[in-house]
């Protein structure tokens, strides 16, 4: 992240913020029951529901709302595959959320195949095809690198997969790709994608998972039979808003490109300074992995974050673990990855506050090394 | 409910939801991060985890916050038994979220055994300990019925189950008397127990479990490893501050006994004129089903609605299902359960509110019968 104010104070934050605070007030009410109130807290739901399937380019009924894309990529797993039966295909880059999953039941004797990433950040696609066959029951690729921004070809993916074994089934963890790439969902041509709404500005809590039209996903969670039968639970009808608030301000103002940009110029920047981009694979201009030679990232975060930068050392999922799973997939020796940090670029970031922090990051790190006698 | 304006307006809804408001824009940041900003957020949510557990009777490391009891339900039936072998003892009067997950494991061929209930609404205690046998792994009881308000006496199964089996765990769903018997969580001695904090104010779309403290559970959620391992997923800042505000101002103001007077003085009227108290077992005093006789639940509750009057046909989370299981447990017929309306109080609902609440149902009861002709 790049935030030189607090996060919150960017206006999609704020204005998906305030739907969720209405939301809580205006439709109180428990959207599964029958009285009039209810009627519109539901109502409310089903707005949210086709506004961003409209904006994801996918269909109302195929999207479901969970607690985030953990659940969501819990779930498939869980639940997603024909019979429960067959080997499982995932990249070596995927989040702990697929990663660990995967490894529960490999661990209880699944045959669980695991895709190399090449140097450059994606997975290698030929050796992910060379691990499907007549077995595998599910593939699962991330969509966007949660370390380095890296964008899968998550299309070539599906098709090869498809056309080696036409019954596999194809899932991808698209919590830093929903919307952020431009392609609709309908185009990826995968069975089922998660997404967490916080990526894009919402209040962590709610995410939801696509589940191509058709296709048969038992529940995970079972009860009141809530989301037509597939996600038991209470809605959270004031975070579905706030989603669904979050998607209309991220569609309508978020620039792809301008961003990018700025990736780029960070690039450039960090480069001319010493440092090296991790990943130079096509990268979604989100997310933007830094070495920064002989200096820890734990320490330069913590001195940076008194100068209003926050900065990841690798994704928040994984900063309290040693190591991180993902780089080294990428072949970056352990020595080098504790000197990476993370950077965020958010919608509304713009190029003269990005500048800015990265010349704090700069100077902290040279503060660092002139403070290390050797 | 009885709600003569919205439930949203009450105090400890409002509080919760402020908390909820002020934690979303102040608690962004991602908890688990290591960055200073994130730490903050950290500390706000251990500092809910240990007011609630606080108010409950219950250690802060024996609470894990989930998407609410639906999540906390189903996920100690699908990991909290040892080696998810043996059989399963459920009561009759399960809410959906423990029934319908009984169910899934009965279809795949466990043996789930189910206690009936009494005509007072209550778990019948000598037949739930007669299906209680060496190969018990779990014993699962609702606190107080979502339906009836009729409470279970928990602590006598626990003892009851412990003595015939000591190896048998209990879970005990405790969405509608979390805090609202009085009795520490600890007393219950009980392995595991679920709430769902809507129950106390709270927004909707969190909860959590209580895992007995030294006992181990898989997690159903994995990944980044959030909520010390047992339960990943970014967690909810804002509903978790929300939650430990809802607790602490239900605490502060709920007077259990004046809400049972409320009650009480409801059923007086009802029966006074002319109609039934479905379940007439020990009673929370915040649940009243009631049985009018000759007038649809359905039509009712519409009726009702437009005078600023919210009644339920049955557990709002089965709204849309016809019949109704619990109150069939009980023996009751179903041209009777199509009659029956449930009422909740809130902890802040005043008796001249309940009573002419009453009042406007049982007039348009009298409508409806005058306008049928036989």
């Amino acid at each position: 992240m790049i935030y030189l104010d607090n996060a919150a104070t960017t206006k999609v934050f704020k204005v998906s913020a305030q739907a969720a605070s209405y939301a809580m007030l205006e439709n109180y009410f428990n959207p599964n029951a029958t009285y009039g109130s209810a009627v519109k807290a539901n109502e409310c739901i089903e707005r949210s529901r086709s506004d961003i399937a409209h904006a994801a380019g996918a269909k109302s009924n195929e999207l479901i709302f969970t607690s985030g894309a953990t659940e969501s990529n819990n779930w498939v797993f869980n639940y997603g595959r024909k019979n429960k039966k067959g080997n499982i295909v995932i990249t070596a880059g995927e989040h702990a959320s697929v990663y660990e999953t995967a490894m529960r039941f490999k661990s209880s004797g699944t045959d669980v195949r695991i895709a190399p990433l090449t140097s450059q950040g994606n997975v290698d696609l030929q050796a992910l095809i060379s691990l499907v066959d007549d077995n595998t029951s599910l593939v699962s690729a991330i969509h966007v690198s949660n370390e380095t921004g890296v964008i899968n070809p998550i299309k070539a993916i599906s098709e090869a997969v498809r056309r080696k074994n036409p019954k596999t089934l194809i899932h991808c963890d698209g919590v830093q790709g929903f919307l952020k790439l431009g392609e609709p969902l309908s185009d990826l041509d995968v069975d089922y994608y998660s997404a967490s709404a916080h990526k894009l500005g919402a209040p962590k809590g709610i995410g939801l998972l696509y589940v191509r039209d058709g296709l048969n996903i038992a529940p995970m969670l079972c009860g009141g039979g809530q989301e037509h039968g597939l996600r038991s639970g209470t809605q959270n009808t004031p975070y579905i808003a706030a989603f669904a608030a979050a998607v209309k301000q991220f569609v309508d103002t978020a620039d792809r490109t301008a961003t990018a940009n700025i990736r780029n110029e960070l690039c450039k920047f960090f480069i001319s300074n010493g440092c090296e981009i991790i990943g130079d694979g096509e990268n979604s201009g989100y997310i933007l992995s830094v070495f920064i030679p002989d200096v820890k990232a734990e320490i330069l975060q913590n001195i940076v974050h008194d100068d209003g930068v926050i900065v990841g050392k690798g994704a928040a999922c994984s900063g309290t673990k040693r190591g991180n799973r993902v780089l080294s997939a990428m072949k970056i020796p352990d020595t080098k990855i504790e000197c990476c940090i993370r950077i965020s670029l958010f919608s509304d970031t713009n190029s003269e506050d990005a500048i800015r922090a990265a010349n704090i990051i700069v100077d902290a790190a040279k503060k660092i090394r002139s403070a290390h006698v050797k």
